[in-house]
């Protein structure tokens, strides 16, 4: 057998039914509060046109799209004088489609096709898988899922509110608790290069500061010098970046030194009513905690920006992050839809449960009882008493041939199957079955009606 | 805006929440079912090696595969020589992974790189798109979901019984009750074959015959003609072919008919052995109809093969279908597996409830209550009302902008929300609020204790 005809793709999974199970406990978890707040599912094609996806990354997400060879005689559209000028020439004439890169891209593209039947403000999740040409390493997949929470068509602040709202609500129904979600908006990092001395360079501020974890201040620094920061300015920088205490105090201060910018102060009132709009809520212990230095790289939010962060894990990375769009389909053509959205990265959320054991034990169990398969004339009696089981919603199976009973046992052991059930003779007879805990290994007698009554209990 | 900018490929479709709804209520009921008879989740990465896609689905399946252009510089392994010989001569060399195309070969590859890891006998669904580069047409796409159950390692017919009674669980709790599941052997094929007088020649029978619904009878008999059928066994054939009766009497017509043949006797005792299964497990209407004119076109089955059709329908083709394989994963190197697979085909389905509008209503609705917004006072008191409403499980959400309250209510009836709640000044001093019911149009006044109760029933 060759190895490669048995591998799978690198950067790529097969999820058995064990992480499965982990997994859905997560999906679960978020589609459950999706759909508390009201958000509807959608679900797009994995194929897009690649005029639909190029362009939308930037060059360097240009390059990580996957692109789907066009059927049949791929070449008949290039020439050899295309091939001499080699890969970058070709590739537009031998694939037109591509894989989904995002869940916004393909999103944006839905509302603007569909915009005459969508009722608006319209509340969209997706969960979906997505494609990236990546480097494979720890953590990082070329398949790997997104789950999208957006609305569109409104300006309101409640949808913020509502984000850290589900964000609390995911987190908690899945047992983690050591987490912050760092809460920011672009009209600040704007207000900023503005008092200290760089309007218009907020772009530029936004990638730099973006990279204060990764790389520290030293570098962000120089990396700002080069795209043309003065030495003051920077200078001018330190007491924002050094800003300290309660988001009230941080709110203040910045009140303060933003106070010669209009934009700045803007970003400051939004932020404020969403701490109003949470206190309404009545939502305790929110998490967030204001981070002048948050700034999210991707250049389409215009407003609010939040990221989650696991505290004291070896995590690294945002375990969920979004913000604020002005005009998500002007791509496509049609101005002025301004939304909200948010996302929840799986993989990250997946490795924090592992690492903090938040997954349930039971969560795993999918058959409850499985049925000893001694003989024929057993088998024949068992399958009645597995209609009654199933009848009575009670997931059971019985061992399909019949082998040996350590056998038998050994598999309902390996699947995690709680209870096992035997029908020998004797129990046919009096109609009174065996029935195993496996954890305890306790063995009674007795009937099906109270066998049903205990696995429903 | 360009058209291109916003169209999706041909053949794939967005699912906007109302589809999504419908289809969830689908995939649900299939999922339910499967894992009440003990099959486990099961997900594979979309892309997969060409080398284990290539030469699994015939000839015509290999153009069917989508391909994925290499990354960075797909042509560095092509010379112009190679490109001077077509496309053929270049596709491996600048693609070597493609999409998925069915579950099964993924699967079959599963099973042999984590053979050390699996409990056998291994029951594992698996719910997922797969990609055909077919050409699109009414009912045929070239992204569609896949529902597939399969067991490996085991011959026990318990498993093919079980198969017919999760097709009429499905169907059942799905409202669809006009189908019937035929059912027949590939050994009865090989015995046919046997003795008409044309034995080893049953590959060429099973794909000839498979065709009866679509070309008719003489047809083909032609095609079995050219195939090297001589006048005299198709002659013999007709008896067979006109069988009528109830399923045992056909099953003592057959025992009669192929008495010459130790192969299409094995068929037919297997036959009685799974009806004797069906009987144990106590299903009255079974739905089930010997057929000895099903093929079912795919090679790889061995023994048990099943489909089911829908009656008194417009919808043509298998809404399920299945069968035994003797050695699954034998084309990756590792023999000896057999197991029983079936698959449900969802977009059929689909179409089959809404000619029959088995679809339920209620389904549709995700959010149970929208609250009005009348004006910040009103929103600022409501998101403590939704606070409540969100912890009692009940999903709602408040109208995120203060606009007309006409345009409020058309959003909710739009959305399909039964409950309207309204919070005005007076409402908030007297803690009673205004509660709509959107179906008949009625309204009163009361308190979230009451409206929760309401709403929770």
């Amino acid at each position: 057998m060759s190895k490669e005809k048995t591998s799978i793709p690198k950067g790529t999974r097969d999820f058995g039914p064990e992480k499965m199970a982990q997994r859905n406990y997560i999906f679960d978890a978020i589609r459950q509060t999706f759909e508390k707040f009201g958000f509807l599912p959608l679900e797009t094609p994995a194929m897009e046109n690649l005029s639909v996806l190029t362009g939308k990354y930037g060059d360097e997400g240009d390059k990580l799209l996957y692109k789907i060879l066009n059927s049949g005689d791929f070449l008949s559209k290039t020439s050899l004088e295309d091939l001499r000028k080699g890969y970058k020439q070709v590739v537009a004439k031998v694939a037109n489609k591509g894989l989904r890169y995002d869940l916004t891209v393909p999103f944006a593209r839905y509302v603007v096709m569909n915009r005459h039947e969508i009722t608006f403000p319209f509340k969209r999740y997706q969960i979906q898988p997505v494609w990236r040409a990546d480097r494979p390493q720890k953590g990082r997949y070329r398949e790997f899922y997104q789950c999208d929470a957006d609305v569109v068509g409104t300006d309101s602040l409640i949808c913020e509110a509502e984000n850290i709202l589900m964000i609390n609500e995911v987190f908690s129904s899945l047992g983690i608790e050591s987490f912050i979600i760092k809460l920011s908006n672009r009209k600040i990092l704007a207000g900023i290069t503005e008092v200290i001395g760089a309007p218009g360079k907020e772009t530029e501020f936004a990638v730099s500061i973006d990279k204060l974890d990764k790389i520290g201040r030293e570098r962000v620094f120089e990396e700002l010098t080069t795209a043309g920061f003065t030495a003051d300015s920077l200078i001018k920088l330190l007491p924002i970046m050094d800003m300290k205490g309660t988001n009230n105090e941080k709110l203040e201060l910045l009140r303060k030194m933003l106070s010669g910018s209009e934009v700045g102060l803007q970003g400051v009132e939004e932020l404020e009513e969403i701490f109003g709009y949470i206190s309404n809520f009545g939502l305790k212990d929110d998490h967030t905690k204001l981070d002048v230095t948050l700034a999210r790289g991707l250049n389409y939010y215009t407003g609010s920006i939040f990221e989650v962060i696991a505290l004291n894990s070896g995590i690294r990375g945002s375990l969920s992050g979004g913000g604020r769009y002005d005009n998500l389909t002007g791509v496509f053509g049609m101005d002025g839809m301004s939304g909200v959205g948010f996302s929840f990265g799986v993989d990250r959320i997946y490795d924090v449960m592992e690492e903090i054991n938040a997954f349930p034990e039971e969560n795993l169990v999918s058959t409850q009882v499985m049925i000893v398969n001694f003989d024929a004339a057993s088998a024949a009696h068992s399958l009645g008493i597995l209609t009654r089981l199933r009848q009575a919603g009670i997931s059971s199976e019985i061992y399909p041939d019949a082998v040996k009973v350590k056998k038998q046992m050994s598999y309902a052991n390996k699947k995690n199957i709680p209870y096992v059930l035997m029908a020998g003779s004797q129990e046919i007879d009096e109609e009174k079955y065996g029935l195993k805990d496996m954890t305890t290994g306790e063995q009674t007698r007795t009937s099906i009606e109270d066998i049903i009554e205990l696995l429903k209990g």
